[in-house]
């Protein structure tokens, strides 16, 4: 009977101990994505400002926001790996839909990551009205994923 | 006298309002630069743990982790723009001194960047040996910012 306690104890301990530990892993992946998703704004932000006409076109300026995001992009996507779906849902702005429909989600990150080099691309070489467009479509992407998994 | 009331509050309130506007500039860039350290943070884990022997050592996977710190490691700085010491003191682990010795704290930043672009290289052809050399170079330029600009 002693025994049977102390198995019975050590089953719950490792049972806690790895629940914990998958939790501590999905937060961490919780603050990753989230910081992904913070540089690429911080990068996208200015080059939104350039094409609405609030602040002068560099092109050099551009140029380096649009490579920046497309460096992120394809980076987001480690921090939704399975389990992920774990963590503190008080931190995370991600819709549960993202682990069910999976493929779906992938198929929209990528699409973000196909923009953004498009828009990496063009703001190098395009005029102002090509990379407008082209921002406009990646713009789009990102908006595509926020409809359907990021919470208001 | 009324109107010298008004001139006064509204110099007040432009103040106030030029104020808040700079706090916001300042506490955006302090969650962007936090976000860069983050994902810098992430890649470097796994490495770490390959060269501690805590993990098996995966060669391709190290080589995109190296790659992904050197991406990063330049972006950094932009997050400490003049201005940005301004921030909520409560959210930042930056130590004034970086803002009052800005050419030092630049050189250790470029340094991270110097060592994070080699072990990015090396990491593709190096053999492990050389691999563990450079990842202990970049963790020293992490660690030499972190001793003179973080706060514990």
């Amino acid at each position: 009977m002693r025994k049977n306690v102390f198995l019975i104890s050590a089953a719950v301990a490792a049972t806690f101990t790895f629940g914990a530990s998958a939790q501590v892993k999905a937060d961490a992946a919780i603050e990753y994505r989230h910081s992904v998703f913070e540089v690429i704004g911080w990068n996208f932000k200015p080059m939104a400002a350039m094409v609405k006409g609030e602040a002068p076109y560099d092109k050099e300026a551009f140029a380096k926001r649009a490579a920046n995001v497309a460096t992120m992009a394809p980076m987001a996507l480690e921090g939704f790996a399975p389990g992920t779906e774990k963590g503190d849902k008080e931190k995370t702005q991600a819709k549960p839909a993202i682990w069910e429909k999976m493929d779906d989600f992938k198929g929209k990150m990528s699409k973000l990551a196909e923009e953004s080099t498009k828009l990496a691309a063009i703001s190098k070489t395009g005029t102002f009205d090509e990379i407008k467009k082209q921002f406009g479509a990646t713009g789009a992407a990102c908006k595509a994923c926020h409809d359907d998994y990021k919470q208001k």
